[in-house]
């Protein structure tokens, strides 16, 4: 998702200064005018605002935290922006730590996968204080389209957690609308012409359905992630009470695909999760 | 749905007879222009097109089939047009019989809510012969936006199902979705707006949640009506071995609102069924 996301940034005309875990991973971005650095500490010294996205609170934890993070060389009233999804208390806890350092933090998870991310039409959910979310503005809709203030640090990622329930829901939605259609010998393609445009459309079925269908596995976002993610959502259901039926069977039903080692794939491989009994 | 469709037969310029089951329904269309008809057999007697729009497999059967039905009424080479969600079984049954007396049937389900049928943007699914399909299109394009001939008789309710199936998984991810965001405090409405821009936003997202989180169960969409589909596809199902964990847990769930008496409610009272227990 970040590189994308860093070229639509370059596009705008913003000067953009990168780094990536895995050396190489920056190759097209500085052949498109990107500079190098050596650590996420070298990025926020030379930054007005610092974007992340990685994959888990831990990742957040280490590039903004831990040696040679950003809030080693984050100058005070700079901003640091985290575009991934990690837990809400952990955004909490990260964007206290810099605050302490005058570093403001938004906790800015997306929403529109890789297509969202090269078109720059992802839904970007925010937490943190107003003030700077204005003036981060012009940063924020560079990448994505609909870009929404939902409340202090933290709400971000508690939006963005929601958001989740949604998407693995219809994302079972797709897979069992699309086995009856084999089943029932209608061709599948027609079926998501009229069911994508009637009360039963959704992203889902819009974006990834042609995709399962033609047996491409490749991910937009990996099932490995979407398990991450509703772990956190069942972790916070637990906490507070919350009976959530469906949102426990679709982590079960992606469970049976890890298990059979296919975590990296994209989450549209749950089409193979149900349908006809698979002893052939 | 029958009386926004045939208001909007009415306004794309076609003369237009009518019949209810229920005297005094079928009023606000007599005002506009129609005419009414003491039965089917009737209707389908001044008409090169009878359409109808009713409940059920048997509601069909005694309209098209029945004393007083559409058979006894319409002419070799007239049409007959049903836009209810039945049995795929019962459309090619009772589209049989009528051809045996030189009545063509398609079977046109309909999904879009009442919104849809109002504003004619419903997405139609179309079953039957080709060529009587061109015939009436600008019949059905009067009361859709996206019609789509799908196959052979009974290849539209086949479709309708799996529009069902993905329906109602998508409304139980607007629960879940809404109960979260309820407990985390973070304004439902600010969610609705970020996450129905993003790869978890749905048709039953976008209309129907604004209405559960006003508290307006007036129905768009029954629940009896939903479990009456739910029941036709987990059949279906069955017949077919095909295993559909969420339509299952989804039809569960609208089970629990019908035993607590609203089953008349509209679909988007699946927000009570989770989040917090109830007891208080």
């Amino acid at each position: 998702m970040g590189a994308p996301m860093a070229a639509n940034l370059l596009k705008a005309g913003f000067a953009v200064t990168v780094w990536n875990r895995t050396a190489g991973r920056a190759d097209a971005l500085l052949a498109s005018g990107a500079v190098l650095a050596s650590s996420p500490s070298e990025v926020a010294e030379v930054s007005e605002v610092t974007l992340s996205c990685v994959t888990n609170s831990p990742d957040v934890e280490a590039i903004a935290l831990g040696p040679n993070g950003v809030i080693e060389g984050a100058a005070p009233g700079s901003v640091y922006i985290d575009c991934s999804t990690i837990s809400p208390e952990v955004a909490r806890r990260v964007a206290a730590a810099l605050a302490a350092k005058g570093v403001s933090m938004l906790d800015a998870p997306v929403s529109g996968g890789d297509v969202g991310a090269r078109a720059a039409t992802l839904a970007i959910m925010v937490g943190g204080d107003p003030a700077t979310f204005e003036r981060c503005l012009p940063v924020l809709e560079s990448m994505g389209k609909t870009v929404v203030h939902v409340g202090p640090s933290g709400a971000g990622q508690v939006v963005k957690l929601r958001n989740q329930v949604a998407g693995g829901l219809h994302l079972l939605a797709m897979a069992e609308a699309i086995a009856l259609a084999r089943s029932a010998g209608v061709a599948p393609e027609k079926m998501l012409e009229v069911v994508s445009a009637g009360a039963g459309g959704s992203w889902m079925l819009s974006n990834l359905a042609p995709r399962a269908l033609r047996g491409d596995f490749a991910p937009g976002f990996m099932v490995d992630l979407m398990q991450k993610d509703l772990g956190l959502v069942l972790e916070t259901a637990a906490n507070e009470s919350l009976l959530l039926p469906g949102t426990t069977l679709v982590q079960q039903v992606f469970g049976v695909l890890q298990a059979e080692g296919r975590g990296a794939e994209g989450t549209q491989a749950i089409v193979d999760a149900v349908g006809p009994s698979r002893r052939q």
